[in-house]
Formats: structure tokens, C-alpha cells, sequence
């Protein structure tokens, strides 16, 4: 038995070692043999590329490194196994940091400070309280409900958009085609945690934005992608932000990464551009879990956190 | 009856406004009539101008419109009566959102990721987790308690230091002379939110800043000051800044306030300004707190959240 380890875009070596010291029993392998190579019985991957898992005759199941499977799902020669994706404390509390962090530096007008400081001006700017501000999460799976808490904690109002209709304590939640506008009109930030799925493809895009809160607490909407480049019309939201549609914006996440040299997203004064940096996944906190899930399906037990072809995610 | 409200900074109408509408049943008066008029029993002030309250020979208690005393105890010629700081749920959430605002921005490496996105540069920089981070909290009371617990929830590991050694469930606490230098060589980022009083003015100088942890998570230690302005040494903090023994820093308060445009604080690329603005204190909100003390003094209650005129605080 062994298990394929195959990343692209992280550093191997690294995963390499953690699965190692996590569970120094087994055998990893960083390639297939050959590529019906029948000793693998696992694949754990980021961005593996296309077709080196369709003809492995033993894998069992497929492992994401991160949140996200898109990256995957996009393997059009995929084998029929499950697939799990990582859900992690660490994870899920990095991405609530990014989360926080940046809803705090638009709510407490972090770019008004910056530039008043260049000039050296000393003005106080108009302050609303976290309770006065709606911030919508769009996405309210583990990691949204996790930032919705500590949002929460701070003060602010909630709500939760998904596809399905998650609930939690004290957020007002919304769910489907119907309740996205409503959510919309509610969202003083607006938050996006999604996954990319066909649905969601190119959801951020100039009618949603349209359909955010005009007059805001703080003078207009705010929107914050920390889910997938591939959900936002980049051109929409620099012709909204022109418009003043939207505030400001944060972006981790581009449809093109790393985002290119030319994209006029860098130098625009109302955006917060981080290299895909939200939620870094963490070699050593996160390969323990990956091994326990195997060694848990190899004593016949069910794996968590499984995805869910026909959705996406 | 009347109530004298002295306001110097703030804009004195607000104020009467909120008053008056949290009780209009009281006479309030923006002067007294003469230095020893007899109808005032009680005073609201921020600021207020040196011994106008020293003659009133009626007056029963002082109450401040801010967390801190220091403005009023500045007055030589006090009256001997109580005097009675606000703790607000408003006021102590706008200055815990400062402070999580504030301890995250350097922790996720705002600075760098602002400077790259400036200089069109996608590159990850290496990333801690909070559970390695201790944010030292400097000032224990009702303030920097409930910060510790909005950072706690973040995942942070906090300190605090106080000079009378209160605790806190999941904090690190530290007291008095004693406990001070254990308690910086303890802090990766340093948040002051102490009072200004005889112990405490100068108190971040050179001495102390050589004190903070030099090997930090994040490459050097920060100092995050939202209390007063007098407890600082500039000089010691740009010393500092640019010898490496401090990595960065957010100021919210001065020795001088407005900060002087010739002040080499404003151009530090380190350095982050805020004009004092990481708490304001809302009418609408404290007004009514004040006007219920003033009720329950009335009618024989005692007053709560009183100074100790001793330590100044």
C-alpha cells in the first residue's frame, strides 16, 4: 500500500516530511510507477496534474490539501472514488483572520487613515458601530460560519447566504436563487467564501453587485473575495468601484494567479490585493488529519468531510 | 438642581443634546452662572478649563466623558468630591475593535502585502499561526479584559500586566514593578492601554521597549498605543524603530495632540497614525449612562466605576 502525494503550486518536500512524521508507517511516493501502477491505494493532491489518477486501479480515495476541490474536480478523467476535502482548525481560523482583518480595515477606514496620514493630516473620520454594519456572508460552510461567530463577537450583524440553507445562531441566513437579492440588499460587506462550482462561476459579477445596500454606514458597500479568482468578473468590480457601486474591495483571489503585472487591480486606489495568502494550508497541521482519515477508512470506517460530485464541492 | 456640562475637544451641543434627551427632566448649563454658583450639583466634562469647578459650593460629583481621568485630575484645584469614569459597552467595543484591527494588520502583515501589491510583487510571505503570537496587554482593566477575550477568540495567546494584578480565565497576568519585565520578554506585540498617572507617564521608553521579546513569530516585536499619548517617549519609539528593537508600530495618542505636521512620526514607513480616534466617545450612547448615575446618586445609591484619586485612575 502506498500513497500518492502530488502538489503543484506548494512545496512537495514539505508535505512530503509532515505525511512522514504523521504516520512514518506507510510509503508515499511523489509519482506513479507507472501510471496503472497498482500499489497506490490513496491520492493526496493540490492541483495534481490532469489524468495521473485515472488509471491507478487500486486508489481508494482522493485527498484535497485545502478547502477547496475545484482544483480537482477540473481532472475532466477522474476516477470514480471519493474525494475528501481538509476541514481544519487551523485553516478555518486563518481564513476567520484574513476575514476579520480586512472587514475591520474597511469598517475602522483603514485606506482613509493611510492617506491622511501621508498628508499628515489629523482628521477623525466618521465612525459607525459594528452593531450599525451588515456584514453577508456568502458561503456559510464551515469556514463562513466560523468568521460569523467571530464577526459576531465583535459586534457586528450577520447574515449568511448558501445554497443550501445553513442556519446559525443569531445570523440571519438566506439560501437559493430567491433569497440571494434580499441578502444582497442587506449587505453592508459583503464576504465571499464560496466555492467554485459551475453554479458559482462568475457569480460576482456587475448585476450582483448592483443589488448590494447603496447607502451603507459607511458610504457605500464593501466587497471581500477570499473564496476562488474564477468567481468574480474582475472587469465588473473595477467598473464598480469607478462608479462608486462598491467602496473598496479586498481580493485574495483572481482569475488569473498569479495575478498579471498588467491588471489594472494592483494600482487601483480602493483595492487590497494578497497573493492568494487568506488561508495558507499548513504541512504540519494539516497532514495528521489527512493520515487519520486514512487510517480510519482502512479499519472500514466512513471518511468525513466528503464532496459531493453532482454540486461541485 | 443643575448640571454643568464642560466640554473642551469635543463639540459641546452634541452632548447637551444626548442629555437632554436621556433625561429632559434636569436643568443643564454649558457655564456656570457664577465662579461659586449654588445650582450646580453636578459636572460632566471632558477637559474641563482649570478650576472652574473649584468654587461651586454645591457640587457632589464630577463625572468624566471618557474611560480616562487623567484631563480632569490635571485640574490642581479639584473639589473633594467623587469622581466617576464611564465604562461603556460602546466605548470598550470601539477600543477592542481598534486593538484587533490594529494586532492583526501587523500580525497579517498588512505593511509588506501593501508595499508588495505597491511595487506589483505576488509573493506569500511566511505566515504564523495566532496560537504562536502572545499579544501583551498592558493595562488589565475593563478595557484590555475584553480585548484579551476578542483576541482569545481569534486564537492569540495574551498576556496582561497591571499595577493592582487583575486576571483574567486563559491570560497570562502579570503585577507591579516586578512582573514587568517578565511580562515584555513574554509579548511578541505589545498593546498599551494603561491610564496616564504619576506611575505611568514615560513609561514606554527606551528601558521598556528593550525589554520586548527580540526573537518574535514575526520577526521583531510591535507596539500598539491606544491609551495616552504622556505615556510615550517619541524619541525612544523612532529609536527603536529604526535600530530594529521594534519591528512596527500603531499610535493612536501623542505627547502632542493634534501630532505636530513637523513630527517625524507621520513619514515612518513603520508607523501607523490614527488621530485619536481608536475609541470616541458617542453622545447617544454614554449620555444616558451619565444621566442614570446621576439618578441613582440622587436617590442615596452609590456611584459606580469611581476614580481613586491616590493612584490616579
Amino acid at each position: 500500500m502506498s500513497i500518492l502525494l502530488s502538489v503543484t503550486g506548494f512545496d512537495p518536500q514539505r508535505w512530503y516530511e509532515a505525511l512522514k512524521a504523521a504516520d512514518p508507517s506507510h510509503t508515499i511516493v511523489l509519482q506513479p510507477g507507472r501510471a496503472d501502477d497498482p500499489s497506490i491505494d490513496y491520492a493526496v493532491v493540490w492541483k495534481q496534474p490532469p489524468g495521473i489518477l485515472s488509471a491507478l486501479p487500486n486508489l481508494k480515495a482522493i485527498f484535497s490539501l485545502g478547502a477547496g476541490v475545484d482544483h480537482i474536480l477540473a481532472d475532466r478523467s477522474l476516477p470514480d472514488v471519493p474525494i475528501a476535502r481538509i476541514v481544519a482548525d487551523d485553516l478555518t481560523a486563518r481564513m476567520s483572520e484574513y476575514v476579520v482583518w480586512r472587514v475591520l480595515d474597511h469598517f475602522r477606514r483603514g485606506r482613509a487613515y493611510r492617506q491622511q496620514q501621508a498628508q499628515r493630516i489629523w482628521h477623525e473620520r466618521m465612525q459607525p458601530a459594528a452593531r450599525e454594519v451588515t456584514v453577508g456572508i456568502m458561503g456559510f460552510g464551515a469556514l463562513g460560519q466560523d468568521a460569523a461567530e467571530k464577526l459576531r463577537t465583535l459586534g457586528f450583524q450577520v447574515a449568511g447566504w448558501s445554497r443550501s440553507g445553513r442556519t446559525a445562531p443569531g445570523v440571519a441566513t438566506y439560501s437559493g436563487s430567491d433569497g440571494l437579492s434580499p441578502f444582497l440588499a442587506a449587505s453592508d460587506i459583503l464576504v465571499v467564501l464560496l466555492p467554485l462550482t459551475a453554479e458559482t462561476r462568475g457569480i460576482i459579477d456587475a448585476d450582483l453587485l448592483s443589488k448590494l445596500k447603496r447607502q451603507t454606514p459607511l458610504g457605500g458597500p464593501v466587497l471581500i473575495n477570499a473564496g476562488r479568482g474564477a468567481l468574480q468578473d474582475e472587469v465588473a468590480i473595477l467598473d464598480a468601484l469607478d462608479r462608486d457601486i462598491l467602496m473598496e474591495a479586498s481580493l485574495d483571489v483572481f482569475t488569473v494567479e498569479p495575478l498579471p503585472a498588467a491588471s489594472p487591480l494592483w494600482a487601483h486606489p480602493k483595492v487590497f490585493v494578497t497573493p492568494h495568502a487568506a488561508a495558507v494550508s499548513d504541512p504540519e497541521q494539516l497532514a495528521p488529519l489527512v493520515m487519520q482519515q486514512i487510517a480510519a477508512h482502512q479499519r472500514g470506517e466512513p471518511l468525513k468531510h466528503l464532496v459531493d460530485r453532482a454540486s461541485g464541492y
